[in-house]
């Protein structure tokens, strides 16, 4: 038999590409190495946000209790917490397989590799299958990247995978890379009691973000008394008699019960054949064209192919490839705009351009913002410090980004409005829930518009 | 002098007219006879969210301890609570005060009344000034009424206004009336350890949202152990030795510390010169026509016009208004779709149409839906009841509506929804954040489309 479509990788995007097409009516075949939901199930996103929804009431409590109108304690038992989170991930799985069977998709676990023309070959324990499709998806997704000196060893220097699976919180940790994911975890070790130092070579926390969210980040991790360390080079992280050791390139060294290397992630795709099939890598990223084809009939999606690391482009990704494979369409992938969430207290949201962009092209553009001090859902969770920004480019919404209490809220809205350009006029139509932390971007958006220089 | 504008109430209607009239460029008085921001920032909307922020850890660390990840207490003080939540609108109202002044508003301070062609009347202690205006907006809200025998005594038997002064919370409340109002209150009484009883003459809690929403929101309030009375009539509520003594038609007789009378709100329209103006009152409700006009430049807004009772509704009329009598548009008013929210946990969303109105109808229409616990917010939460119903309306999306945690998210973006009326496609063509809460309308609106019958 050969099967309509081959997936190779059953993350957000290779999970989803199988089910869409097999509702297509596609007889499609799902290959994984080891569990359904991928990185984002299993070792990302989801535990991350167990472990924040779980924590919530800490920070909920912290904020009234300064504000004298609440007492008491909250705690968290980690070893609960993390038996309730490992018992989640097995039931999404199952919940994933089941519909699989229901779509009579069949899943292969084991190692999928390209071996020729048409056929992918599927490694188990002792055992190969050779498998032919029409089309086949690359979905192999990433994995956590280190620079040298800072491989985790498993002990006290973990990745993020090591630290999702954690039996105690550590009363000390270093994150190395204030990028988002190192800040989740951070935040939720903070809330636990744990003592935060974070270290980055950059200049500034979520560095991808507007320089002005990074301030507002940097001045809450300072009120949390998080030892924040910028432009430092780590030349070593060790473990030490059951401590880790980091080294700075000065030679200065600093000692904690962790550490977290989370300085990024780079795309899956060695020993897959990719070579051989006369797939270009670049960095390791699958290179792909405007259909996200890699080569005739074989498209890649999601992390692997480097265009963005988020699991709902690669969703999104997947939905397009299902269609085309389907017959559906035949135009070219278009993204719109991808928004990106970090979640905790506060939270960071994005969507569209940002500023410092713009400024650095010569293109003009015009900002408007709102400050979260001013909102009531933010005055009422005693949670006020934070801002909305827009962007504008020639009277229309080209970008939104926001930091503070719930602010994640406002991204499915914004994401709509940068997709459809939205203008002042379009914004009026709309009525918008009062109270609400939504009118925070109602207010940014209706605020005087200001030359960006 | 004549003023372009006057503006009777200074509630979220009246205080954005005269706010986007001034920006306009026009000369505008506002008179109100009490407290800038009206009902909802003074006596409703605002107190209600500060006090549902206030007890939000409690409701949090109880999801989490029934899943044994969390313990401890969390007490809030509720005369702490009253003291900031009365600090947080005077301060509010100071901040609209320096407002009105910034934009060189005139407001005056007392009890505004039409006073012949032109004219309004402003009564003061002892004092009284006449204005001439050019146009006029009648914004003068709403304000709790009672049945014969329901009527607050101030003592025991309380309005939602007294409710929102008490000095202490009661150990037993009764609330008549299972609408939004009530149930937000005594949610909020819930949480700080009162015993709550809710009588309503409907057959079911919050009677004009979707019946499965009122059946979800039944069985949470039956989980908190609340008593809950249908189809029961009262005859009387009173003040006996400092208890509230609750008769019913039948007889029978309940007692608690208090008793919250929210059976709904009647509009703001006596004694305020209208009939002799010629303008056309209805159940007290200011008549408009499609411009909003009661008379030639004298417009009605808000809740006194009866057309829909919530300050956001109220806010857009305003715009509408003031543009008009800038001279910046003249067509007739179009709301588009004006959604609901109650908040608390859980919270419910509306927009658009609703099931089982179009059911009423020979309409056609289909459903299509999801279940919140699969959604990893909420199970992140621990509050994984609920769900979320689109209705499509020839393959469109007229309505949607939600209950369960957080689901007041899903209101921005359903609104925007149902106002250019997706269709599936425009579904597919943004991208949703992953994971979010959001996702949940996602899946709905992706889920099977069923028909409605």
């Amino acid at each position: 038999m050969t099967y309509d479509l081959i997936v190779i990788g059953a993350g957000p995007g290779g999970f989803d590409a199988a089910v869409e097409a097999a509702g297509f009516g596609l007889k499609v075949a799902l290959i994984e190495k080891q569990f359904l939901g991928g990185t984002c199930l299993n070792r990302g996103c989801i535990p991350t946000k167990l472990w924040l929804g779980a924590t919530s009431a800490i920070e909920e409590l912290h904020n009234q209790a300064k504000m004298k109108v609440a007492s008491g304690d909250v705690t968290v038992d980690f070893s609960s917490l993390q038996a309730r989170t490992q018992k989640h991930l097995t039931g999404t799985r199952k919940a994933m397989a089941m519909q699989l069977k229901k779509l009579d998709i069949d899943l292969f676990e084991g190692f999928g590799k390209l071996a020729g023309d048409g056929q992918v070959e599927v490694r188990t324990s002792g055992d190969v299958k050779t498998l032919e499709y029409k089309n086949l998806v690359i979905a192999t997704g990433s994995k956590p990247i280190f620079f040298p000196g800072l491989e985790p060893d498993g002990d006290c220097v973990l990745d993020s995978d090591m630290f999702l699976t954690m039996k105690t919180m550590p009363a000390s940790l270093i994150v190395v890379g204030a990028g988002f994911i190192g800040l989740e975890m951070a935040q939720v070790a903070h809330r636990l009691g744990t003592k935060i130092t974070v270290i980055d070579a950059m200049d500034r926390v979520a560095p991808l973000e507007d320089p002005e969210v990074s301030k507002t980040l940097r001045s809450v991790f300072k009120r949390w008394k998080w030892d924040v360390q910028l432009e430092k080079r780590v030349s070593g992280v060790k473990t030490v008699d059951n401590k880790v050791v980091l080294t700075f390139d000065s030679g200065e060294k600093i000692e904690a019960d962790k550490a977290l290397i989370a300085v990024g992630r780079g795309p899956v795709s060695a020993d897959l054949g990719l070579e051989e099939a006369g797939i270009k890598l670049q960095f390791g990223q699958i290179q792909v064209n405007e259909n996200l084809e890699a080569a005739p009939n074989i498209y890649a999606i999601g992390d692997a192919n480097g265009h963005i690391q988020l699991a709902h482009a690669a969703s999104h990704q997947a939905h397009y490839v299902a269609s085309r494979v389907a017959g559906r369409i035949d135009t070219s992938y278009e993204s719109g705009p991808v928004p990106s969430v970090l979640y905790g207290a506060p939270e960071v949201m994005r969507v569209g351009r940002l500023e410092n962009e713009i400024l650095l092209t010569d293109e003009e553009c015009e900002v408007s913002r709102s400050q979260l001090a001013a909102n009531p859902m933010a005055q009422a969770h005693a949670a006020t410090q934070g801002f909305v920004k827009v962007i504008w480019s020639n009277g229309r919404i080209a970008g939104v980004t926001a930091v503070g209490h719930d602010v994640s809220r406002l991204t499915t809205p914004a994401t709509i409005m940068v997709q459809q350009g939205w203008t002042i006029e379009d914004v009026h139509k709309t009525i918008f829930p009062h109270p609400s932390l939504d009118e925070a971007l109602l207010n940014a958006l209706k605020a005087e518009k200001v030359k960006a220089e």
